[in-house]
């Protein structure tokens, strides 16, 4: 199977993006998790990035804050899918990093998620491996039904409890 | 090959929408191109995202604009990647949109372009073909080269027309 | 007596949501309390909504955050007044959820009340029931009345203790 | 039947106000048209207000820009269901009113709708009438009805004309 | 001496608004503390307002949060010098009330200070008193300067402890 | 009578500015109109601030747009009052020339009015000088009951032109 | 002299990057335009930076828009100052290209300065060289003097032609 | 070697502000710390500005909250490159100290730096020395190449740790 990569601007980013982590792990999805900065080590960046399909890489998430440039730079190095994982900072609530990551010019696109949405980044990637992996794609509806259940589950708690239907005067 | 949805909320979307139907035509990449929308007609919606996967679709195209629930909507139906446009309406300037479809809760991805972004929700869309589709990377990998090569092409013009080196006094 | 039902897309809203259902307990009004997602039931947020006309209901109170699709999504179900309650969640401070409730498209309004307001959610449903229920009309009255006099009595304690009539030098 | 009340502002705001009169005649609604502006003519705002209910209103539709006070003012002098309009002025895009009109304290709610949405207003206040009267919602209902149709209409012109299932090499 | 009036929407903005309490105490201008809301007590602020020039006010500070109506509301029924302080409230950051305060229509101005800005408020009114008001004027002047020397002595403190001329090697 | 001086950052805010001269002059108030930029000829600021008093000025209007000093500028060398005008530019529309306006520090007060609200810049000055100033109270007093008059006018002619009784069927 | 390097993501930042050119010949100071983007051609952008100390730049000047990474991009490559200009483009009205460009992580800073400020880059890349050039320097000085009068001449003609003494009753 | 000037608004902003001081110290640069505030001392801002190149200053970083004025007060009095640093004050998350450094006329610049950002403030006042200084040059490159360094090992670590390579089932 072909992996994923999930490359991180700084290891201060891990508490949000270990979120992917975890995800593509329970999925048993092979991975790679990288302390890439596009500003820090730029060419590692560049280098990754052209050569991750080669290198059998079907999508690359990347999560920065701020002026968060890494998922377009990394974009710009390779036709793989990118997705973006805006990081929220302690300014600006996030805005800052989700405008750098999604506001990408025409010809780069980069998919966003979320603010600090990794999980979703991870679960996106294994969406993508989906296409022509029909094992993937049942774990996915798997999952997905899963999560209906529990969220059933807690209706029907939610209405056992609190259905009020009025009193008499 | 697999197709691609292009889907928009309404079709005064169009003149942003059709970049993605050029762009896949250009790139010989089949495609169907609806208007469907998360509120006027949900079960049409719902319908064609839970049977997206058995008709042979890889990906799903959503624009819509305000309060713009069609990629979510979608999203909620399928567990095949669904991508996200973002249309510009005439006030908030796009934020309402960008919002309403990228900030989507843990467990549905909408994988969000920028704000008008069609064409590069289209590129988005073969990049996720080109994972397994070598045909589809190499055109991708070669329209990158061609863009290089306008882009290189625009900046010898520039450096020759005004580098200014400074008169003697 | 017609029934409002509250509905919240997860049952992390419920701090936020309890608020309205104690405001129609407290009220007498019959209600549901339901936890159904956009995203993670839509099924049961579509049913739910079709058939709450027939069902009794009145009025519908929805509350999620982030891209907060769900009362667009049970508002494009039903014509029963649709009441959203924008949920603020860890970034952006709510704003996402308000654009994504307010801002809906021609033909399909959601009523929407401030970020967080609960409370607000089940007194704009009581007005509601309250334009033929002459009982309700009068409870909302003198709760209007006796919220103005703890506003006066607040009034003439900081009138008293503080009033300021300056120092002779 | 009762009537609804279309308030706005200043008669500058009719260009837009102007869709929630033709809604509400087209729907055979009994309504009227005021300009009754919070700073300008604060008491007829407020003796409007505590008449209403008295007077045979069902709802008050308030449209107003920048710091809209108008729909909140209303709202503070009347148990009726008050809903507010953010109308777009030149600085701000719309985003100064929209939080004057929806940012309500807890107690006085305003049902706010999409900014410049006059016509989803219109809509609204013909819910809240249709929970008792069946005939608006029988109507509301086949409004809805048509709206789904038009837009399925579109999506097969769509369909037809866009549809491209590739061509051979 | 004329008065000053002091108002806050609700007594949770005390924190807030006593500063502005404190202030004009020390200055030794005379003032009342009111707690009057545009949408509570809506009569009173209307009666307060059309009656403060003639019961002996200068100007009229009003404090209030979220979608901030109470200095407009007063500001409808003077013609003094109406000045709004934005309170911050749990979500938008204090966004709201600025806006709602600020953005006041053509022909009714609200002198707005800074978010939370009680302490200004009150400068700003001792500022107008000062316009006739030698007294005054001489001890916004002293208060300047002290200000000022203040200022001097940590930058005297700062200056003697950070300067650094470098190191010989 | 004492003078109001008008000073606007560039010649080019003159279209927003020129309407405070306007009501100025209507109302028979001496003023000056200058301009003075807070970066371009910070010493004439400075200079005409610390003499405002002295020559005879009661309240000082300060236009300016983008990183908007002028205000502040002003402020911080007198303790008359200053009203401030953000003024629009051509990107973020308004919002940067309003919060440097409005967000001054704590000791140092901007009365700052709606964004190009240069017209109610004016009548806040008059509203300053009414304090002490019958005659002008007067004025404004009037000027608020004929702009109610003209208010009441087109309500009266709205009224009359739309009010709907619905048709028999 | 060393040079400056002036730098567009795309030949579409030129109306705006012109200003930059032509500040910059006539302060009769050496540079280079180019086009290059940080997505389109990368490794020109970091080939440019790593070598343009050694090329004998001084200091490099980035303009882009959306999600404006190249003032990054290039700052990443090269210790020497880069200074940003964020370019306003169709939608968010330049708030994506200002935060993008401005909000640079710790270690690499990006000078910017005002959306669209293109003739205050090629100012500050001057002052820039003036630190240690008298004669840039001195024409910074005269230009300041220069804008200086010509703020003064506007000044005393709108004093002129407006100053109003008010009129006898 | 020519001095850096750092000055803070108020010596509240110290906190923030150190990161400068410290990282000069680390430089071997000389600087002086300043608490100097365009509202409080504008006399003092003005003159140091003034002088600030014949006292032998190649930059001034300026550090201020809220209406931030104080770069360009400072930058209004010099033609050396004035150095911004917004700071975060209790609301707007530093908006508003952004908008009010960085938003500068035609003719001022100032060098902003990232909201908070007073480490990479000092790092562009010595990428300014650099440009004539080539023991600064060495020193930024060094210490760009540890920053590179320390990314590296940070990235191997986490490549180590977390790479998955999937299990057989």
């Amino acid at each position: 199977m072909k992996k994923i990569a999930i490359i991180m601007g700084s290891d201060s980013d891990w508490p949000v993006v270990k979120g992917a982590h975890t995800y593509l792990t329970d999925m048993n999805i092979p991975h790679v998790v990288r302390v890439i900065s596009a500003h820090r080590t730029p060419e590692t960046a560049a280098e990754f990035a052209k050569t991750a399909r080669e290198n059998g890489f079907a999508a690359i998430i990347a999560a920065a804050g701020k002026a968060a440039h890494l998922a377009g730079a990394l974009a710009a190095n390779t036709t793989l899918p990118v997705i973006g994982i805006p990081v929220k900072s302690t300014a600006l609530d996030g805005m800052d990093a989700l405008l750098a990551t999604v506001q990408m010019p025409s010809g780069i696109p980069v998919a966003t998620v979320a603010i600090d949405g990794a999980k979703n980044a991870a679960i996106l990637a294994a969406q993508i491996l989906s296409v022509t992996d029909e094992e993937i794609a049942n774990k996915l509806n798997q999952a997905r039904a899963d999560m209906k259940d529990a969220a059933s589950k807690k209706d029907q708690e939610y209405q056992k409890e609190y259905t009020f239907t009025g009193e008499e005067n």
